[in-house]
């Protein structure tokens, strides 16, 4: 008895016979009493489709126009479901982001939500309908098509279930839910029945890629508790909510890995204020996002300055560095993009010491050598060399117990 | 130096390299000195595939909502033919049906178009872009998307001519201009070039499938030159204009056919008053269209009375006359899908008596009976068995000197 969001993924919307499950599964929600309001992602395959006409005539598209392509793809699964939940009697009525007023700034191919006009909604729940929205998209201050960039479904999705003040947001896709590991590296993974906000958002930033951070973060500020589970299977995911909702309170919550950065060292650096600044205002000028930063103390008024940059941006990078690098008097510059960062994430470790003690040990014991470190409040991440990452993520995930938790649920 | 509309068809528009050979046609437009406004059609087989969709969910679709999802072929068209334009260095913008206000009535998947609001598209002409526009959508009282019915792009693009008063609207096809009859049954048959909007309105709606008979309508209620022509060759194609600017008066300027009806017999009724109304009116109430009609003088109280209707309507058609056939007494009915309609059209004829005369001669000399006859100011039909539909074609194309024509042209 209440107003559920439900936002679907591609996958699982990938042909007629997925949008007929999605239908009923739509349609269970509703016949258990609540109202519901569905926003769904294109089919799958579709909007990199749609990219792919736009990269063949435009490598570098006026934003605006690309816009206007790509959000088609959600355009057609708001009518086919609408469609589909009307072939098995439920009334559906689908509007696009501009009939519903999503609102967004107009930053286009990666705007950001600033307000949804529920009249219409709520007029349509009121008569007993369901209403799908598409995900991606919305229209900015000049009344232009925007769109919120890729994995921009979710947030739509959390940012209709705010709006709305709805009761939860369940988030459909093709896993079951979020998983102290990845299962496919840790085989003894578990599923959370709950995470807290704080440390869905460390996780995802760090790879765990199962919720758009955006819409984790739409979710907190506005308290709305998001549902992450299987389009396909019945049982329960893992549900996403404040810290003091946390049933199950474990030191660390989960393991997680990335190995999509590069490691960038400008060797023996003169040690002079405002180096910093120097180095790496030119690389965000240039759109390159760097991650972990570690500086060491000086030797003899030298300095070794190391960062992570994505590893597609190493080309675009390194140039760059090299060139401030010599203006700067460094000896020289190294990149290695054989490295991997493997973090741990728990809201437990505000309250237990010893945490990176623990994992660093571990770690030594495996004869790993930690290349950089970073903290945060819940979060420790270690660059590692890459070819550990298996073993690391592992070894991580059994000293802090995360695989007997679930064996001590099942005994209850 | 004037205002240009151009619209492209599916064929038009197929793939990336087709796109930017349209955006190359509109650019030499432009160079010219015009500013040009674009309609576009889906990218070819866009629509199929959607409707396709929508008919796996949905064999019979809401409407409203089937006209959301096949309304995006041409959103992801006007994008990318913005962008191709951007790509050669010509400021362009699309604007969606919603975003010009292209209200058209509530009829969902065959509405009328009501109005265009032209501000938007001016400012942007005098900024010096060019605007590109969707065909076949709009929306309706409610702010709902609407879509034309199938070939409605055509319509869209002389209503924005309309609309913005425009000098011409060009419409580009995959064929050269309107022949004097089919080549693939004619082979002598030639372009024209010219044509009146009468003649054309008799020539779409007899089946020379080269404009969507709606177009041409509005194009003669506002004085629209339409110019019919081919997207992949240079050379002019046929202007389709009011009777007086016609510069080549033929007493006949086309022969067409269709082989896409049936003719129902309903045998020896009484002849009665009101017997007509009892037949037809339920045939329209069940979305029936019936074409030719004759009725014989009656013998001895008794008539035949005999129809056409489109060939895929005759299981539906035919349950429904016998029906009605028994209520009226008939002695039966009988039906015959092996026939074809060929028809001469031609302002000329309200001049020049006798057409009729030759042409039933022409058929009778070659043999081919004529089964039934109908007749309008600028055209004649006779519906005759289906297997002489070509011979027929050529016949008439010959005795009313079609082909000699060009020769004639070619001469000065």
């Amino acid at each position: 008895m209440g107003l559920i969001v439900q936002k679907y993924g591609g996958s699982s919307l990938g042909d007629p016979d997925k949008i007929r499950h999605v239908a009923r599964r739509v349609i269970q929600t509703r016949k258990a009493g609540n109202d519901v309001v569905v926003v769904v992602s294109a089919m799958y395959g579709e909007t990199d489709r749609l990219v792919g006409l736009v990269d063949d005539i435009a490598p570098n598209p006026d934003p605006r126009e690309y816009d206007v392509v790509v959000s088609t793809g959600e355009q057609v699964t708001i009518g086919l479901l609408a469609l589909a939940l009307g072939e098995l009697g439920i009334p559906a009525r689908s509007f696009a982001g501009w009939q519903v007023q999503v609102k967004t700034d107009d930053d286009h191919a990666r705007a950001r939500i600033l307000s949804i006009d529920t009249e219409r909604i709520r007029a349509e729940l009121a008569r007993g309908a369901v209403v799908v929205l598409p995900g991606f998209q919305g229209i900015g201050s000049h009344g232009d098509i925007t769109t919120l960039g890729r994995g921009g479904s979710d947030t739509s999705g959390v940012a209709v279930a705010a709006a709305l003040q709805a009761d939860e947001c369940e988030i459909y896709t093709d896993v079951k839910g979020v998983f102290t590991s990845d299962p496919g590296v840790v085989p003894d993974a578990r599923m959370l029945s709950s995470i807290s906000y704080e440390e869905m958002l460390e996780m995802a930033s760090l790879g765990a890629k199962v919720l758009q951070i955006r819409s984790v973060k739409i979710a907190q500020r506005y308290g709305i508790p998001i549902h992450v589970r299987s389009t396909f299977i019945e049982e329960e995911g893992t549900r996403v909510v404040p810290e003091e909702e946390i049933m199950e309170r474990l030191v660390v919550s989960g393991v997680t890995y990335n190995r999509d950065e590069a490691k960038i060292t400008v060797q023996a650096v003169p040690d002079k204020p405002g180096i910093a600044a120097k180095l790496f205002s030119p690389l965000s000028s240039s759109g390159v996002v760097i991650d972990v930063i570690v500086q060491n103390v000086s030797h003899e008024g030298f300095t070794d300055m190391t960062f992570t940059v994505p590893r597609r941006d190493v080309p675009r990078a390194l140039p760059l560095v090299e060139g401030i690098a010599k203006e700067l008097g460094a000896r020289g510059v190294a990149a290695d993009d054989r490295i991997s960062k493997v973090s741990v994430v728990g809201l437990g470790m505000k309250d237990h010491a010893g945490v990176a003690g623990r994992m660093f040990q571990a770690l030594s014991d495996e004869g790993i050598n930690i290349e950089m470190i970073n903290t945060s409040e819940i979060k420790i991440s270690v660059v590692i060399e890459e070819k550990y990452t298996e073993l690391a993520c592992r070894t991580l995930h059994d000293v802090f117990g995360l695989a007997q938790s679930e064996a001590v649920e099942e005994e209850h």
